[in-house]
């Protein structure tokens, strides 16, 4: 039967999002990186009265977000007009792959990633028909294999290079020599950092956004500032880069409500991540746990650890069927750090699961 | 400069939102068919009490939306999949545009417009670099001029033509010959039949689904809804084009409020729309009084009547000078219909208007 969708979507498979859990469901979810802890009353019963008495539903949102750009100028030390904002950052990369990459007269751009990293990259590229170019990383650190990308780089095709910074899954920062390269890599070729875990790896290229006109940084309000609910990331590039993204933009992308949660975050923004040291520490103490059950297990500088085990797909059952959820991905099972009581019980799990297998 | 952005970026410009206003702007603001009256005190605590006690803001939203999709089913007598929801009708036009017109190893496929029509379609298709084909329709009745619009479809590259039901800005419904033409486009063509104003014109395509099977029916809860600043659309399709659709959909693109929100609306969709017929009234009355000003007016079947006047820029100018914001777009005047009181200054002004020029 004639059809107008393109043939090659039949091949391609969607993000497959964690299983939903209702409000009271006595689950451990360390499985989307999210902070444990919802955000304090004060600032819920802030939101909701917002939303009874200081939005217009009937209206569209103002889709300049000038203020929230303001306020995020503030906390990341550059100029309102190198922001775009998006409804999470997964909207940011499609807008920056559809600026890019697309082409109306010849082969579209590829994009390289660095495995294992965050999927989205690879799926939203896919769904654009732009390749994908995967180069894994060294297995020991999951370091980027430098020469390994070159060649890559050096086919010609690739428009964008995706980092993220702290890598997900496995939780390691550029190190030195990465860096190098980064900052070597051509003014033809936009490189992408995603920097989601920033506020838990307090390590940022944002400083050295003014001497690379192609560096475009992902930042996020899901994970440290806890409004996953609300859908709010944003980009921070040189304002040429910005003018792009803000063309491809839909209009309206954010509810109004979503953005005056976020300004409402940025402007509370110490004591929302006043948890963030205790996370860490928690992240810490719980990778030595881990190690010292013979686990492989790599340091991390995010709300997460990525570990492998013998028999990762049974682990993750068992913890399953024990009350604790975490993902399976890029080869390995990358585990949420959650509240000392979760993370107590995921040991726990985690050891009995270990022994019986 | 070597710069990584696509060089045909540079002649797109974005949509150019409403001018907006804050809360107690004494204006009335016609310019955006949203309709006047904001939701009752009771649904807006109703949404405050959500966003304070219901929302885990810490955590993603559900992402399947099967509660939000059955109640939408049960409104348009479809089943639940063959619906599928965006962060406005916006995001569902990029949706299926990437799900047909996007190649990756040839020219892209073409979309067809009738113009005047609503301004999205074709920016969002230049976003993505697929060309747009824009055929005028008849200058008497905005009608489609069948023939040109088959001599382009000829041309054998159009994988979309993109209906607005009424249209947007004329607000005129398809006629029995129009009717007939797109029962009769072959099924390799998407056919799109936006419906944002449904709930205004009470006629609809969707009882013809099932016959179609390149139908796709677009609906929003920004317009009859009242819940503009809350980002909900949603495709009615069969099954497979929706697939399709999910398949591009980003994971988590409606906020958890969003969401809830829009099933509250369905849940109470017979209080919401019950000033439908008297906004219905008021701008069958409003047309009367705009033509015996001796004004080229149109009968409309939307929230909006759409006029043209030798003078459209200076008319514009005017009213905004004396309060009131309506559009200029389409080489005419549209109108959005206010409350009765607003509808009185919008006679009163445009008749101050057009006797001064």
């Amino acid at each position: 039967m004639p059809s107008p969708i393109r043939p090659d979507l039949a091949a391609l498979s969607s993000y497959q999002a964690e299983e939903y859990l209702s409000l009271d469901h006595p689950i451990d979810k360390l499985d989307a990186n999210e902070v444990s802890v919802d955000l304090p009353d004060w600032f819920k019963q802030k939101l909701g009265a917002i939303a009874q008495s200081e939005i217009l539903a009937n209206r569209y949102p103002d889709g300049s977000y000038l203020n929230l750009k303001k306020l995020i100028a503030e906390y990341t030390g550059v100029q309102p007009d190198q922001i775009s904002l998006g409804n999470g950052s997964d909207e940011l990369i499609r807008s920056l792959l559809i600026a890019t990459c697309l082409s109306s007269d010849s082969k579209h751009g590829s994009i390289l990633t660095l495995e294992p990293t965050f999927s989205m990259y690879g799926i939203l590229a896919q769904g654009l028909g732009i390749p994908v170019i995967k180069v894994p990383r060294h297995h020991n650190d999951f370091s980027i294999d430098i020469e390994a990308a070159n060649i890559a780089i050096l086919s010609g095709t690739i428009k964008v290079v995706c980092l993220v910074h702290p890598n997900s899954p496995t939780g390691n920062l550029l190190n030195a020599q990465e860096l190098a390269w980064v900052r070597s890599l051509p003014e033809h070729i936009l490189v992408v950092i995603d920097e989601a875990y920033f506020e838990f790896s307090g390590h940022s290229l944002v400083p050295e956004l003014a001497q690379h006109p192609n560096w475009l940084i992902l930042r996020t309000f899901s994970k440290a500032f806890r409004l996953a609910a609300y859908r709010v990331g944003y980009a921070i590039a040189n304002v040429e880069l910005v003018t792009a993204l803000e063309k491809i933009r839909l209009p309206y992308n954010l509810p109004t409500i979503s953005q005056l949660a976020a300004e409402l975050a940025m402007g509370h923004r110490h004591e929302l991540l006043s948890n963030i040291p205790e996370i860490c520490q928690e992240r810490d103490f719980l990778f030595t746990q881990i190690k010292n059950l013979g686990i492989s297990v790599w340091k991390s500088d995010a709300n997460f650890l990525y570990l492998r085990t013998p028999k990762d797909s049974e682990i993750l059952s068992s913890l399953k069927t024990k009350g604790t959820l975490i993902r399976q991905t890029g080869g390995g099972l990358r585990l949420t750090i959650g509240t000392p009581n979760q993370n107590q019980r995921t040991l726990e799990r985690l050891k009995e699961s270990i022994n019986y297998f």
